[in-house]
C-alpha cells in the first residue's frame, strides 16, 4: 500500500515509489523499511522488491517475524505456528514441540476452519494461553482487490478464547523502537511514512515520531 | 451442550435428557426448543434428535434462519449468504441475486479463507454494509471436543469492515419474544433452561423470564 500492491506474479509498484526510494537512497537521510509482512520470510520479500525494481536490502527490513523469535527466546515459549509456509523459515531456529502458546501471521489461504480450529483448541488446552499476533492489519490490498488480514483472523481467536492478543510489529512502540535502534537515531529525529492511520502513523507519533500518511 | 453433544454420527444424547424431555412432555408445562443451531435447517435438526430419541417435532422449535428470512423479507435485504449447506434450505425462498446485506452462520469448515474473504469484499462494496449474524457463539463442544462457533467469524468481519453485526438468534430479545408468543405465555410465566451464561440464562432474564443455567 506504500511502495507497491501485492497479487499474482509479486504484485506491482505504485506510481513513483521506485524513484521515491532510489531518491532517498542518494540523500543522506538513513532509511528503513518497516513491514508487517508476514506471509513472506525477509529473504522472499527482498527479493520480489529488487525484482519490482527497488534498491533494498534485507538488513535494512525490520519485520515482525524476526521480532516474535526474539520474544519466544527470551520467554521460552513453544509456538505452535498458525502462519504462511512462506514465513515457516523464519521460525526454523524455534522450538515448536508441546506447544505453550500460538504465534499468528497473515496465513492467506492457511485460515482454513480447520488450522483456525487447531489453534483455538491449543489455546484452551493451555493455562495461561498466550497468544503472539504478527500485526493487527484488518486487510490488504492486492491487485485483484482487498484481502482480510490477520488482524481479523486474531480478533476471532481473542473472541472465541476470551483472552487479548500480544501484538509484535506496528503499532506495538517495542517495533519502532527496534527500527530506531537500527538506525541509530533519535524518535525526533525520524518520519515515519505509511498508509494505515493507526499502525503506521498513530504508532509512530506515540513514539514522538513525525509520520505522514500516504493513500494505499 | 443442553441436550446433546454434536459430532460424527450426529452425536450422542446428555446423559438424563431424553427421559428429562419426555417428563416435561408429560405434565402440564408447555415446552419449546429454542436453538442457535444454524448449520442444519430444522427439519434436518429435529429429523437428529428424533434419532437419538427425543420427542420433538419441528413446529416445537425456533431457530435463526427462519428469523433471519423473516427479517430479509421486511427490509428488502438479498443476502451473500456465508452458511453451511446443511442450512441453505431455509434461504430458498430469497432472494440473493446482486447481495446487498451478507448472513453469516456456523458454516462450520465453510469458513475457509476464500469464503470469509469472499463475505468481506462484498460488505466493502456496499454503502451501507448489513452483516446479520445467526448467533454470537463462541465455541460449542462436539464429541471430538472444542469447534469454533459463527461468533468468532462474525467478531473477524465486524473488525476488518468497522461494522457492527445483527445478531439473530438468542440472546437477541426479539427471539426470545418470538418463542414466547409462540408458546403464548408471558415471561414471567416461563423458565429458560440453558447451558451459555449470556446467549441462554442473560438473554432470557433481560426479557423478564427466568433462567436455569446447566454445564456444558
Amino acid at each position: 500500500g506504500v511502495l507497491y500492491d501485492g497479487g499474482e506474479g509479486g504484485g506491482a509498484p505504485i506510481a513513483g515509489s521506485v524513484e521515491a526510494v532510489a531518491r532517498l537512497k542518494r540523500s543522506r537521510l538513513k532509511v528503513r523499511f518497516c513491514t508487517n509482512e508476514s506471509q513472506k520470510s525477509r529473504g522472499h520479500l527482498v527479493a520480489l522488491l529488487r525484482q519490482l525494481g527497488y534498491d533494498i536490502s534485507e538488513d535494512e527490513v525490520t519485520a515482525p517475524a524476526p521480532a516474535a523469535c526474539q520474544i519466544l527466546r527470551e520467554r521460552g515459549l513453544r509456538p505452535h505456528l498458525l502462519v504462511h509456509d512462506g514465513v515457516r523459515s523464519e521460525f526454523a531456529q524455534v522450538d515448536t514441540s508441546n506447544p505453550n502458546c500460538v504465534v499468528i501471521a497473515d496465513a492467506g489461504e492457511g485460515f482454513s476452519y480447520q488450522n483456525m480450529n487447531k489453534a483455538f483448541q491449543v489455546l484452551m488446552e493451555l493455562e495461561n494461553p498466550v497468544l503472539i499476533s504478527l500485526g493487527r492489519g484488518r486487510y490488504y490490498r492486492e491487485t485483484s482487490g482487498l484481502m482480510l488480514d490477520v488482524g481479523a483472523y486474531t480478533k476471532a481467536l481473542e473472541y472465541a478464547c476470551g483472552i487479548e492478543a500480544e501484538v509484535v510489529g506496528k503499532p506495538s512502540p517495542e517495533f519502532f523502537k527496534s527500527a530506531l535502534q537500527q538506525l541509530g537515531v533519535e524518535a525526533h529525529q525520524a518520519v515515519m511514512i505509511g498508509d494505515d492511520i493507526v499502525g503506521d502513523v498513530g504508532g509512530a507519533q506515540r513514539c514522538g515520531m513525525r509520520a505522514l500518511q500516504v493513500r494505499t
